[in-house]
């Protein structure tokens, strides 16, 4: 493919076009945006949506353009519209960078509002070491043909809003783990499913820190209803993924005080584990 | 006790006294302290140890003082020494504050290089609800009088070099994860242990920061020798432990790409987990 071929071919998918940042011109290091509201669910932006937003810009930004480790503190609500993404280079390595980025949007009284705050550090995946040991195994799931998609869901879930995120994606829950949409969640915190782009964009290091948190939340699967504010969120991604769908599952052990942790694991099509994730939200009062 | 009593109490623990953090005059948010090198373990100062210190100040600085969910990336090593750690309140919320924070050294040309940075979000442990639904259960490993401590190691396992840090530890490693110290590492990537303070210290919401990363890391039960340098170090605290030795238990499922996770657990002595950890750190090359 020419390299124009291939940059018409990424402005024609939707990740690729709503997580576009252009650096504003006399501010090194920062990056304006038009946050799009088609990646809204229920009330708010998809986390993993803005994880990916703030991500590019740090790609840009880095001297190294993949993100290995990198953490959002969602600080307030993101709403669809304009944007400003401030990067530092925090230390510039050989094989790694680090790198701190900040998103912001103006309130009703035009004054800047910090939405997230993200630290983070880059590399190359392509240079690292081929050496794979692992004890992970990817999670025993139905095939994709077997999951459920969000449409024969009947009412969305035991929530009600936006569903403007499902629209994007080609979404298949294992139906062990979709008990919820029929008001029967299983009570274990687990979700599971197969994620891709409904307009059939691959999957690359970028749209991982969006798989981590694109499933539909455990809380659901614990018979809990609402939203679950995200505080923390952490995703190292650890493979470029092979072409087709991913297969992401979710687990919640411990609700205490409150608070839960989600935990995700997100597999490539060659069975090779990803992207790690790990976040802690507040729990739905429901 | 009195409040003078409890200062004098506080004082005669090597890790409060080691951890202490003065506030700089005229620098609001700004904190000295003098690293100590009984924190050392191999060739550097223990990460767990550092976060600690960096999670002291954020206390202090902060108007809420329990570190919910905090992340620290480690830049370049830290020495022995004077140390300054400056700290910012990113947002402060009724029931949550975000803060930022950094720890500066002075190289060799007395420039000020950075050691740290953090992000976290602190609460009041206290104030959360006392609801829990957990699916964790405790780590299966035998009582603290049959696991085997640092002393009865031949050698002190893999690695040479500094041991100060076992001399402020009260460390009881379980058997089956302890075969690296006599040549025999099991391979499964496990290290389990109970935890305590040499000088009887008990265990609070800061030191489980150090908890986290207290134990000798997975890679020896993988059969790798040398420093495993952590990238990234997040700790979610659950809840305040209850007094007596903690049962850490720590895991490596996937080493890639000459990165490994390090998944940690920590329980108290009244069955709660009170942290959830995870670190991304570059495995040993040996």
């Amino acid at each position: 493919m020419s390299i124009a071929a291939a940059g018409a071919a990424t402005r024609d998918h939707e990740f690729d076009r709503d997580t576009a940042v252009v650096p504003r011109p006399g501010e090194p290091g920062a990056y304006a945006i038009d946050l799009s509201e088609g990646w809204t669910i229920i009330s708010a932006l998809n986390g993993g949506y803005l994880l990916s937003v703030v991500g590019r810009a740090l790609g840009q930004a880095l001297p190294h353009h993949d993100p290995l480790t990198i953490t959002a503190h969602y600080l307030t609500a993101s709403r669809p519209g304009p944007a400003v993404i401030r990067t530092q280079l925090v230390r510039g390595g050989r094989t790694l960078s680090n790198g701190q980025a900040s998103l912001f949007q103006r309130d009703d009284s035009g004054q800047e509002v910090e939405r997230i705050r993200v630290i983070a550090a880059y590399g190359d995946l392509d240079a690292l070491s081929a050496e794979v040991r692992t004890a992970a195994r990817p999670p025993r799931m139905p095939s994709y043909e077997e999951c459920v998609s969000g449409e024969e869901a009947p009412d969305g879930g035991p929530v009600s809003g936006s569903t403007a995120l499902l629209d994007r994606l080609d979404l298949r829950i294992d139906p062990a783990t979709a008990g919820w949409a029929m008001g029967a969640p299983s009570g274990a915190g687990r979700i599971r499913g197969w994620l891709g782009f409904a307009d059939g964009r691959d999957h690359d290091p970028l749209s991982l820190l969006f798989a981590a948190d694109a499933l539909p939340p455990t809380a659901f699967d614990l018979g809990l209803k609402g939203w679950t504010p995200t505080l923390e969120l952490t995703v190292h991604v650890r493979s470029r993924p092979a072409p087709g769908p991913l297969r992401v599952s979710l687990t919640t052990r411990n609700l205490a005080g409150g608070l839960m942790e989600e935990d995700g694991e997100v597999w490539d099509s060659a069975d090779r584990l990803v992207a790690q994730s790990r976040q802690l939200a507040r729990a739905p009062r429901g």
